[in-house]
């Protein structure tokens, strides 16, 4: 069975880069393989273990320090997890790399600030730009794309279900993920 | 293997009850049997999940929601997890047992006021008698006792290593843990 084999997927990526979305995904291809699954998605996370935090750096940096330290509670039990939340600083990313080890796995979502206003569907680009919105990562607060991450997404030009199969492969090759074949013998 | 059925062992109890030290030995005899465990130890998660959060009822809430969110991902998992934090409330602990159901075992470390601040190992009974400590569960802070836990620990007729076999039994019983011969088999 898959799943055996925890790790953590680190997505990170501006607020409608498709972080959830290329993520639920992934979900659906792992399940159908009978492998185990939790996502931590920033809203989620903020929900239940962040609540009344900010979005200063500090206050940020809290919020995913928190998110590492139950990937890693998760991963470090053979659970695999996927983080999607932005994760703006490249600093605390890499302090959950050093917690998680050989387990970590980051995934750069990359889209650029004006490809992800022109999709907005939230309407939070708008609200940013328009100043309703503080602290909007890309827009009015700092954003530190990875310099070398294990895996990008490049959904300017693939969809949400490519970047999904390609992470899959990528997951496969890493072994952490037994091929299909495999998975139905 | 054990390890393979999820279940929280939700402890409470005051203060220098014994949550922790019962939970220590308890640990040695699952990780004996091949068992994954998480110890989601009150200190611990004050430090990783909490910090800034004060002992205001309001607050005290906040913090068992968020163990009880944790304590839930990783049960449902497959991943055995003991809580070992005061968590004075009765209200939240049953709000643990409807998110977790089944996996959710409340195990009450009894221990009276006088028998702790007797036993005073950090000496913090003294600082809250003396007032030096505010909001001291027990002293000057309420503590409500289950009424209903699958599970007391005896810890002033019984020794650590007692309760810790006692409820080892317990959850052999249960079929949360394997039989020893079965697991050695």
């Amino acid at each position: 069975m898959a799943g055996e084999k925890g790790f953590t997927l680190w997505f990170t990526g501006l607020s409608g880069a498709g972080k959830t979305t290329i993520s639920r995904v992934l979900e659906g291809h792992l399940r159908e393989r009978g492998s185990k699954l939790e996502i931590l998605d920033g809203d989620i996370v903020r929900e239940n273990l962040s609540k009344g935090l900010g979005f200063s750096k500090e206050d940020r940096d809290t919020n995913i320090r928190r998110i590492a330290f139950v990937a890693d509670l998760l991963s470090r039990n053979g659970v695999p997890v996927i983080t999607a939340a932005i994760s703006p600083y490249a600093e605390i990313r890499n302090e959950a790399r050093e917690l998680m080890g050989d387990r970590f796995v980051e995934v750069y979502v990359e889209a650029s600030v004006d490809t992800c206003a022109d999709r907005d569907v939230k309407g939070l680009y708008a609200k940013a730009f328009s100043g309703e919105i503080k602290e909007f990562t890309g827009v009015s607060d700092p954003y530190e794309a990875p310099e070398n991450p294990e895996f990008v997404c490049h959904t300017e030009c693939e969809t949400p279900e490519e970047s999904a199969e390609k992470l899959l492969a990528y997951l496969e090759e890493r072994g952490f993920v037994p091929a299909k074949e495999a998975a139905a013998a």
